[in-house]
């Protein structure tokens, strides 16, 4: 095997730069977690085929990646599917497990399976790498972390609030300022295809109208009237088109436009609730938007529907999600659990706090001094004041050969490592050590306590 | 889908308890591998197969986790294979991914594809899921953590003295006490090997020796016999038998029985070094111990060997090891780079915490406070102080629903949150708020700021 290595397309190595500021992102995410009442738990990067096949629609199905079974596998394969060379009814008599391919369903899973252990209302977050066989593009990987943090056990529209606050939470945290959150309901969705007589036609016409940002108005209802909505109907919409203004103003809107619709009327009232919230408890750095046109996964969102944009200077999709699902845990026979939760995109993120530059400088815990190795007897010398230096917390470490003093340089330099020290017979005998600023140059000769004071 | 959902065998869900406990012991590695220099990297879940079959030998390549590929993978299925349902030889046509297998070969693979990145020598860290199909048993999983540090790009056995070091700062950290760093150098067995004349029967010989703690002497001599190696020579190894004392008594009596070869004065020498160096250096709560008949997985180390074991009071395997090998990445055609490095146990060292009560009582992040929630007036108040309590650190929150009182203190108290706060009208009007100690049941009404002070 004379080739240069490579890794699988859609996935990434991360050198330790890259890995500090993931974990920076992390952290922040994570501290924000605990501190709003969060608990982490952790689930099996492949499930049962069973407990995932069929909870993303087709497509999601053929995205999931399969586990080909141990040992002989064959003698288990469907015979039918075998002798007519059909892969997609073969795989479930050859492949038992699959790679997880988002953190909802293997929570809903393990909601179900621990529900006796489990003291509800459930505030659960996890941050897990989550594995999709879709073709990779810029921003688009098959090896990815989801960040969620979910409620279960409670209709309560205080969560929603929270959810809201712990996104601005996070974002001030992250110094990524101007975040804007969108919100809306599902609800608000339904009593719009009421009002225009397509409740029948929900989903063609809020895919339709999750467009309009890309599309535009012309093309929107276009396809509207494609998917067999009346014109009488889409003029309804109108009002719609040119919604804008203060979260109040659009509500007042709504009103009008819905005031025929039982169940857009409670949409108003729960996204007033909310704005009402968050207007007296104040945010830090995010806005809040109510978006009409925000849809999501709408078959799976019964409730509220979240969605975070990056700030407008950076050309960037959502970096978050979220919203209400009815009837997260019923896909595993347990009924009238109702769940509320966010997402947050870890890669997005990393980019655009990369583009801003808002990544601390401190992110990388570099190595902070380099011993210089003269020889056995310096280096044991050395290690002595090193094992110091460590205990004290300070990132320390000795060069492993005696190598050309210019080479050992050289490698304190490449790495940018801040501070080198050397250790000379002189030193030895005086019991001191001389410390050499890589930027600036200077030296000074110091003893220990001193030597750690300076590079702390 | 009405049945109980469950997961695959040999994997684990871990609830927040857990997973508090298994970060308190990788935070604790982490930081220890940070202040000794490393830095951190990760690799894909999923190689490419052909990056890590036949690395691990057969028995290996059986137990690697292989991926399904996506859409019609019989398309492309080996004819031959498929029409003589050959599972064995079909894989490689169906299956072009697998599951990480240990951390090693896949640092092997990213330093020879970054090389011209790489700063060497290179001291990295790397702690992340590993995957095996192995049959599950008590302490063995199907999914589990390796903790991996290695140095590549330098010989100087200053690196040896450094992972004894780290050992020993990460067991005591842990507060682990007593646990043994026992070292063997693959020179002394190859030294023995030559001796006794069965160099061209090293591995059978160690792999015997290795047993020598299981099944005693008389078995070990009865393998050897039976695997060719001559009476006379193993009548030479009975010095090795009955080997013990300190390390320096066990030297001397290897420099004996290794007089004549060449090999194994080397591994004395380096041995010697080592010990040296360690006993000018000390350890704080660890033991290095000598044991020649230490060999694990010899046909990889060409140098030092290292395993940890537990403190005696405890019933556990080894909870870490390692060692050198001169040609890591000579499986990926880049010559001469020697690395050294060492693993650590996750799940057994968590079994030894654990059977020691030696986790930290506040390891577990619990929510800090518990708002009573008494309906949309006094939750929209007590968000307000939560806010605060949260800006300053302090895992807070509000109960989602206005339920019975009594709900609301079992929830609490099932949730082991120490203090509850009770907000009505009286604390709105006066701006007080009535903490609430669960344990002792003492209750105070207090401001915000005592608020927070008695809470930290």
């Amino acid at each position: 095997m004379a080739q240069k290595p490579s890794i699988p397309k859609g996935t990434r190595d991360f050198n330790p730069e890259q890995v500090a500021k993931r974990n920076y992102i992390f952290n922040t995410i994570r501290g924000a977690f605990e501190t709003f009442g969060f608990q982490p738990i952790e689930t099996p990067s492949f499930e049962n085929s069973d407990t995932l096949m069929g909870k993303y629609g087709e497509e999601g199905d053929r995205l999931i990646f399969k586990i080909l079974n141990s040992g002989d596998y064959l003698s288990k394969a469907n015979g039918e599917a075998y002798d007519t060379k059909n892969s997609n009814k073969l795989t479930s008599s050859i492949s038992e497990k699959a790679l997880r391919y988002d953190l909802t369903v293997p929570f809903a899973r393990y909601v179900v399976q621990h529900q006796n252990e489990i003291e509800f209302p459930f505030k659960r977050y996890q941050i897990q790498p989550v594995w999709r066989a879709d073709r990779p593009q810029k921003g688009r990987f098959r090896e990815f972390y989801q960040c969620d943090a979910d409620v279960v056990g409670s209709k309560s529209l205080w969560q929603e609030v929270e959810f809201i606050q712990l996104y601005d939470r996070v974002f001030s945290a992250l110094k990524l300022e101007g975040v804007t959150i969108k919100v809306n309901n599902r609800k608000i969705l339904s009593g719009i295809a009421e009002v225009i007589g397509a409740s029948d036609k929900l989903i063609d016409f809020t895919v339709a109208l999750d467009k309009l940002d890309k599309i535009g108005e012309e093309k929107v209802k276009e396809e509207m009237l494609g998917k067999g909505i009346s014109e009488d109907g889409i003029s309804k919409l109108q009002p719609l088109f040119t919604l804008s203004g203060s979260f109040e103003s659009q509500i007042e809107s709504l009103k009008t436009i819905l005031s025929a619709s039982e169940e857009g009327k409670k949409g108003i009232e729960e996204l007033s609730f909310i704005n009402t919230a968050i207007s007296e408890l104040g945010l830090s750095t995010a806005r809040l938007q109510l978006d009409v046109t925000l849809a999501r996964g709408l078959n799976y969102y019964t409730g509220a529907i979240f969605e975070v944009s990056a700030p407008k200077t950076v050309k960037m999709g959502s970096i978050g999600g979220g919203g209400r699902y009815d009837d997260l845990t019923g896909i595993f026979g347990m009924k009238n659990v109702s769940g509320v939760g966010i997402s947050f995109g870890l890669d997005r993120i990393y980019l655009v706090l990369e583009e801003l530059g808002l990544f601390p400088e401190t992110v990388n815990k570099n190595v902070a001094v380099l011993f210089i190795n003269f020889g056995d007897k310096e280096a044991l010398f050395s290690l002595k004041a090193i094992n110091k230096l460590r205990l004290q917390g300070i990132n320390s470490e000795l060069y492993p050969d005696a190598a050309k003093m210019k080479k050992q340089m050289n490698h304190a330099n490449k790495r940018a490592i801040p501070f080198v020290v050397l250790v000379g017979d002189e030193e030895i005998n005086s019991n001191t050590y001389t410390l050499k600023h890589m930027i600036s140059g200077e030296q000074h000769k110091v003893s220990l306590e001193a030597l750690i004071t300076l590079i702390k």
